[in-house]
Order: structure tokens, then C-alpha cells, then sequence
């Protein structure tokens, strides 16, 4: 059986428009071909921050212009953009297999991750959504019991919380299709967060951090590996310092000790370290390697990037 | 080795906002657990019309009203509508086999159909798409070899061609899903519509028919049942005359007959006889059925609506 890899792909890699996206995943895809050219079995999992902010901006927008079209939740406008970005990703990999004569399905899913609804974040969202609101408009949905913050002089904006992710509800079908040969881009944006209510899957407003969720499916499907990828191509300590050093390796115990004496800069590097060493200590054997996409291959092979174990 | 069966449902069937989606999908999904239930593997294959077409209008809206908001094309609305709809469908599904206790994955996937740029369709475009226009706005478009049509004095809209599905880009990992015991969305919306352009795939601006791409999606995956859902229990001929006769079983032949005499309404039972008789052609022992979604499982057993067989 050959190494099954989770690659977690910032949504910010993947551009603002249609046209900036069709390029982005052109060049994104090559590198992502190679490791399927290397035997990897490879799962995807993108985030969406700008994409779903795009949608969810054009709905509302478009909501306020002309009131025959439907007010969007924002679950729906992640699921909107896993079929966006999915449908971009899928199609450019595809035309990158196929032009290496790999004759490889790849595969987007549609994936809604559980929450815990008693997640501490939703105690105090900080995520913000959608369009810039008046007063009056964020006093309106206040009322609905819906968290709303001034931003920095330039309106109101809707807030959501940034819970954790419990389980892939769709992951039995991702393992399948992996374990048979099939590319598969699942998760995306971190998935569609759900919570159970009364027995049933409810949609809540809410973003899951993506690579957290990459561990979640990293786990579910049994991957020996999780890439995750940033802008750098190795971790570094003491970062812009005269003693700056980059990282070939990092156990846990160090990772979770340069975390406490904080290291790492909160919502850029921090979130994957933790994530990486979720990852690479929830099995014997798992390792997580940070690294650039670029680096990607090089980095599998254990030429470059940072690895995280246990 | 269980029954595969494939069901082409309708898009009309599932609202025109969020939450009329919501509620017709609760409702879908009962008949199509009996299926499951009763020990179908199932592949679901849905429309999109209303649904893209307020995604496009939303999309064009948003356009107009705030230029940073990017011209969504088509095919991207209607990825876009395959995770909207998907969302909801196996949320739904999953909720309804979950509370008859069977842990069955149900998964939708982002689904390219591939179409011949030769298809004579595309030389006379009809189907309209995207928000009525100006003249002035029509125009611009015309000069870009866009086709455009007076709507009957309500202004211009972009029209596209309905061209057949040749092939299903993601049909290997349908079939493995199914093959493994996953309930599959796929090919909504009849799927995204792509041609290869110098050995890659583009997305072009064109509707294909759901139905037809349900034919498809059922060689593809090799099944055994088609059942093509409608408004009716069964098909009749000489509808709403004094002989009118419902139909338990129809031969590819009789419905041939039936197609040159002009039985069936064009834009309604047509395109449905059509693609029954298309899947029950083609290979030995393969069936239609062609049901209302309510008369779907006693449809299975024998009881009622119409087959279409060899």
C-alpha cells in the first residue's frame, strides 16, 4: 500500500477572482502532481477565507440590491465555495495528471464537519463574515441574537466563532476513495460546521480552521503523513532575530515547549504547529512536515522543510 | 452484490431559496432512504435550473452593484450551485438514514461532464441563463461572440447551448463509492460542462440535461435501474384526451413509435422518454422507470409507474 499523504493548502493561495483562481491552481497543481507522480495517495484540503469571503460579500450584496434573491447563511456559502474552488482545483490537477499520462481520478467532496456545540468559541466569536454593515443593520441582527463588532472605524461586520473540529461526518467515504487510487479534495475551508440538534445535522455560522481539520481527516483516513503548507519553507526559532534558526526537525516535547515560551506568532505559524503536533502524536509513526508548497516534494523526500514527530 | 440504482431528480422539486431547499430536501429524502433501506445502492443525480439561476442573477447582481465583487461565469455558478444543493441533499439524507439507524455515508461530489465542442446545440443556443439585460448591455456582450435574445419584451438575456454528455470526467470514483457502499450526489445541475481545449479540460457556457446525464452517470457506474423522477405516477399517451392511457410498461420499440407520433411533450416527457429508452438500450437487462418521487419504492417493487424496458 502505498504512503497516503494529507496536503492542508492555504485559501489564501488560491486568489480573489475566477481568473486569479484558474491561474493559482495551474501552478499549485504541479506540485501536487509530483508527490501523486512519487506514489503518494494524496488528499487535499484547502482553505477558502478569501473565497467564501467573496461569496458571502456577493450574496448579501445582491440580497440588498433586488429582494426576489434569497438571503445566503453563511453554511451555505462554504458549501458554495468547496463546489468553487473544488471545481477549479479538480479540474486544473486532472489536466496535470493527464498530461503526465497518470490516468487518476480526482474528486471533490462536499464536507460538513462536526462541532462541538459547546465549544468555548462560540463564547466569544472573533471571526468576521461578510459585509460591512450600518449600525442600524447590525442593531437588527444583534437582536437576533447574532454576534455583530465595530471594525476599525469602517463599519459593523458579523462575527462567528472558530470551533474545533470533531469529526468529518464524510469520512468514511473519503477513506474509500483514497484506499482506492482517487485524489480527493475534501474539507474545504476547514468544511461546512455542523452540530447536532435533536438527532439532526444543523449547519452553524462558524469557520473551522483548516488545519485542524486537515488532521481530523489526516486521522480518519489513516494517513501516514500531513503537509502542511505556508509560505516558508522550513519553521523557524527566534524569527528575524540575530540567532534565528530554521528547523529541520521538531519533537513534540520541543514544539510544545517553544509554543510556551512563545515562539510562534498567534494566526500564522502557531495554529500549524499545534496542528502538526495533533497530527504526529495521535498515532506511532504519523509525522507532520511544514514547508512551502514549492518545497513540497523535496520535503517528502526529507530534503527540506521542517518535520514534526513524536 | 446489491441493486444499483441511479434516480435523476428534479431541480423545480427543491425550492427557490435556502429554506424552501431545506424543507423539500427533508421531505426527498424519505422516499429516497425506502431505496436505501430496502437495499439499493443509490446514485443520486439532481437539476439545478432555479438554483443556479439565482445563484447567476446573484452573482451579476453583486457584480453590478460593487465592481471589487469579480463576473462569476457560468460553469463556476454551477459548481457553486453542486455544493449548495449538495449540502443540503446529504444533510438531509444523512439525517434520515441516521434516524432508521443505518450508518450509510452519503457524499456529493463537485462532477465535470464532458461535452463535444462540435455538439450542433452549441450552433443554436437556447437556453437562457444570468439576469435580464439592457440592449446596450446585450450588445457589448454580442461583440464578444456571447449569444444574446430579446426575452419577450422583459429585456435581453444571455442564452446557451444544451449540448449531450459524452462522458463523466470524476466517473471512477462515482463508481468506487457506490461500489463500496456510499450513497452519491453526483453530476447535479446534469454537471458542470467541459470540452478539452489543447488536452484540457474547460469549463464552456452551456446547460446539460439532467436526465441525460443520469443515462451517464448509470453506464458509468454499470447499474441496473434508472428511475427518472416527474410529476406523475406514470406516462400516459393520449394525455388528457378522452382515451388517455397510463403506461405499466413500455418497450424501447413502442416508445420509439410513441416519439415519432408525437406523444410526448417536448421540454417535459420528451427529454425523459428519450434518455429511459437511451439507458435501457444500451446493455442487456438494464431498465427505466419513470415515477413520481412519492411512488418511487413501490415503484421498485413492481407496483406501479412506468418501466422502460428492451
Amino acid at each position: 500500500m502505498e504512503e497516503k499523504v494529507v496536503i492542508a493548502l492555504g485559501g489564501n493561495a488560491l486568489g480573489h477572482s475566477p481568473e486569479e483562481q484558474r491561474a493559482a491552481v495551474v501552478y499549485t497543481s504541479k506540485s501536487i502532481a509530483d508527490l501523486v507522480e512519487s506514489g503518494a495517495r494524496v488528499t487535499i484540503c484547502h482553505g477558502n477565507g478569501p473565497q467564501v469571503g467573496m461569496i458571502k460579500k456577493a450574496m448579501d450584496t445582491a440580497t440588498n440590491a433586488d429582494e426576489s434573491i434569497p438571503m445566503m447563511p453563511f453554511p451555505e456559502c462554504g458549501a458554495m465555495s468547496e463546489g468553487y474552488i473544488g471545481y477549479h482545483l479538480q479540474s486544473a490537477l486532472h489536466n496535470e495528471l493527464k498530461s503526465r499520462n497518470l490516468d487518476i481520478n480526482v474528486v471533490s467532496l462536499v464536507t460538513q464537519v462536526l462541532v462541538d456545540a459547546n465549544d468555548q468559541s462560540f463564547n466569544n466569536p472573533t471571526k468576521p463574515i461578510g459585509n460591512f454593515m450600518s449600525k442600524e443593520e447590525a442593531d437588527k441582527l444583534a437582536e437576533k441574537g447574532i454576534s455583530v463588532v465595530e471594525d476599525s472605524g469602517r463599519g459593523y461586520r458579523q462575527v462567528v466563532a472558530s470551533p474545533m473540529p470533531v469529526d468529518i461526518i464524510e469520512g468514511q467515504a473519503i477513506k474509500k476513495l483514497v484506499e482506492s487510487g482517487v485524489v480527493v479534495i475534501a474539507g474545504g475551508g476547514g468544511g461546512i460546521p455542523v452540530v447536532y440538534q435533536d438527532g439532526a445535522l444543523v449547519g452553524v455560522d462558524a469557520v473551522i480552521d483548516k488545519d485542524s481539520t486537515s488532521v481530523r481527516i489526516a486521522q480518519t483516513i489513516d494517513a501516514d503523513k500531513l503537509i502542511i503548507l505556508t509560505a516558508v519553507d522550513k519553521v523557524a526559532i527566534n524569527f528575524g532575530k540575530p540567532d534565528e534558526k530554521w528547523l529541520d526537525k521538531l519533537t513534540v516535547d520541543e514544539a510544545r515547549n517553544y509554543i510556551q515560551s512563545k515562539e510562534f506568532a498567534e494566526g500564522s505559524m502557531l495554529p500549524k504547529i499545534k496542528a502538526a503536533v495533533d497530527f504526529a502524536e495521535s498515532k506511532e509513526g504519523r509525522k507532520t512536515l511544514i514547508t512551502s508548497l514549492e518545497k513540497a516534494g523535496d520535503g517528502l523526500k526529507g530534503k527540506t522543510g521542517t518535520w514534526i514527530v513524536k
